[in-house]
């Protein structure tokens, strides 16, 4: 089940997507559950799929405007240089433990919604990354049963400021300007991912492919990542991890690429889609 | 005005703190304004000093549980090493910019509630600090309109868990477990405070002094702080910017000191109050 948050009409609401359009959820359950992250806190995915089957769409997917897939998460827990390629690339030291920093949750923008390159600096960067969406409150988890805890996968596009990310030793300026972290376009139930790591993560800007990798080359992989979060603070649903980028960066090419008014950036992830953004000038 | 976030007979509610008590700004103006964020998004604190004008306290100072003054910003933004004495301690180079990292809302904690010393770690540390509460929205704002924006200013016990906060370059993970952020125990409107680097602040363990200092010692003052952090995303009313510790934190005493079970530690800020939190075992 592909799980998304839209704008139909001008109304924001919820819903599922399918071949043909994307279901209304929000109009069916709405007075029970107001948004995709009270459907998972309340463990209602099978309400959904009760209230969806055999429906007819109610809006075609060129109709509607994605917005956030979780607009409004309680975490957005970002994993820096948790692929081997990237690592080197940027020229640091491996480390012990995966290295964490958060989004603050303002900055999302949704699959096709313009990614805003600030007009204080040029050094705009992508990075593709998976997703993953927490279905059930983990603490002090282990990796064994982290799995368990995951309602679906979904698509980042960690859009950074390079200059401002190095401003100082920690990355928040970088990493938190206005609209610059899209996620969508939905997320992919864990029950159609059975193995998170048998992904393939693509990203293309103006149709170049500028990062290519498999999920299995991630260094601190999912179940890790979840069972460290939880040995220091709780997950709850609606929670999202984005995992970490590959190697090919922008800033790390010669001569570095950064993204530019006019661009159009793709992050593809095999089995969960394409998230698609513009990019816009401030 | 003290205005405050706390719980009374088991409702959430807000007020305001006199000498004599606490009048419940929640039960006169809770159904257009559901909290102090609220309020602060309405720009609406003459209601809250109509409405509380010549009333009499509901509860006592004594009857109530404190919660975290706002207990859901949108952004909390912490400030490292913006006191001189403890950029020394640390051993940090000097930075050309302020350094800062986030807290999630999740982990905070009021006035008089436990502050938790994690089960896997014995380097639970003190940081009192000084907290800017955003009341008008600020976007590329000049150092110069920067107080114009203030709300309030509060006390935070920013409690770090030293070793997880070095596992890597990154602090997030010690300063982010569950119920180690204090916050309270109420916000000092602006206009009672023109000064905000005339104040001094003082944390005490167990009654012996461990920082004192003045908050014209910050190193990025509160000015250049607004101004900076506007510069790459948006402030909104309730947002919390948790201005920096002085030296003195325990893990740079030799030998070093941390807190444990029954402790009691408190953050002393003249002109606001005193932030009082026991320590308690996970």
């Amino acid at each position: 089940m592909k799980l998304l948050t839209y704008s139909s009409g001008g109304e924001a609401t919820y819903g599922v997507a399918t071949d043909d359009g994307v279901i209304d959820v929000g109009k069916r359950l709405g007075e029970s559950y107001g948004s995709l992250r009270a459907v998972l806190e309340a463990d209602a995915l099978d309400a959904v799929r009760e209230v969806t089957a055999g429906q007819s769409p109610d809006s075609g997917l060129n109709d509607i405007s994605y917005l956030p897939v979780i607009p409004n998460p309680e975490k957005i827990v970002c994993v820096g240089l948790n692929y081997e390629d990237h690592r080197i690339e940027t020229g640091r030291e491996p480390s012990g433990y995966p290295v964490l920093f958060a989004r603050y949750a303002h900055c999302q923008v949704g699959h096709g919604q313009p990614m805003v390159r600030p007009n204080n600096s040029e050094q705009f960067d992508y990075e593709g990354e998976l997703v993953v969406v927490i279905g059930k409150q983990a603490r002090h988890v282990s990796r064994e049963d982290a799995l368990s805890h995951i309602a679906g996968y979904s698509i980042y596009n960690d859009g950074s400021v390079r200059d401002w990310q190095s401003h100082t030793h920690q990355f928040l300026p970088g990493k938190n300007f206005d609209a610059t972290g899209a996620f969508g376009p939905w997320m992919v139930t864990s029950d159609q991912i059975p193995d998170p790591t048998a992904l393939t993560l693509t990203t293309r800007l103006n149709g170049q492919v500028l990062q290519h990798a498999g999920t299995d080359q991630l260094i601190f992989n999912i179940p890790y990542l979840i069972s460290y979060i939880s040995s220091f603070m709780v997950l709850r649903p609606g929670d999202v991890i984005v995992t970490g980028t590959p190697g090919g960066v922008g800033m790390k090419r010669n001569p570095p690429l950064f993204m530019k008014a006019g661009d159009t950036v793709e992050v593809e992830i095999s089995g969960i889609g394409t998230l698609v953004n513009p990019i816009v000038d401030e």
